[in-house]
């Protein structure tokens, strides 16, 4: 089941100064900061009141970022969905002929187990799903 | 000052067909339409818990989002800070050199006041400061 917003994702160039900028501009605060390696991203997350907004920047030229920023400029990836359960969730999208990039969810940032859902399937938003790991 | 997220607006060509595709990837419902005749566009809320997804369909070829998906494609057009005051906000954010798009607050959809930033201002990302109209 999804239950709201897990995080915005935003492809920028430079980390440092997406910091910045964000905080400045909405008074939010840096709250985590890792390497996804298997993804090939740094990310950063500003947590604004409730929001968080996950700044990712490709380290390598091979990374997706570097692909997405190359066809349609730095600015919003994707939009994260919480779930309760992110492998029953991407089963239920499938059957219901939903395209789906990941058919399993996969090991991410903090903790997380997480599916993308191609963007075709949805207008051209590319939706993440997020299941948060167990404390 | 920001405390979150309001919404966050997609560029759909068809808002029937997005509305149909919402509801059913996310599970979430149909809580608010409304014609924004000021600007160009017919709006359908969905509600997927708290979040608030606002599907945004030109009603003319002069509305921005048909110069938007032109431009960029469907897909995820802005993102809506909620503030508890725009026009301080605004005044705020254009002195610490924020470029702005609207100077002052304008009436949008669902009693709100708004005002967008530059895209330029934030990596390319679309951002609308909302303050929710008094009850």
């Amino acid at each position: 089941m999804i239950t709201g917003l897990a995080h915005i994702g935003i492809a920028v160039t430079d980390l440092e100064e997406a910091i910045a900028l964000w905080t400045k501009v909405t008074g939010g605060k840096l709250v985590h900061r890792e390497s996804v390696t298997t993804q090939k991203v740094e990310v950063a997350v500003i947590a604004v009141g409730d929001l968080r907004v996950e700044l990712l920047a490709a380290v390598s030229e091979d990374s997706p970022i570097v692909k997405f920023v190359a066809a349609r400029g730095a600015g919003i990836h994707h939009l994260a969905l919480q779930s309760t359960s992110a492998q029953p969730e991407l089963e239920r999208l499938k059957k219901a002929g939903v395209r789906l990039i990941d058919e399993s969810p996969r090991d991410s940032a903090e903790n997380t187990r997480v599916g993308f859902l191609h963007p075709k399937a949805l207008g051209g938003v590319l939706v993440e799903i997020v299941e948060h790991g167990k404390p």
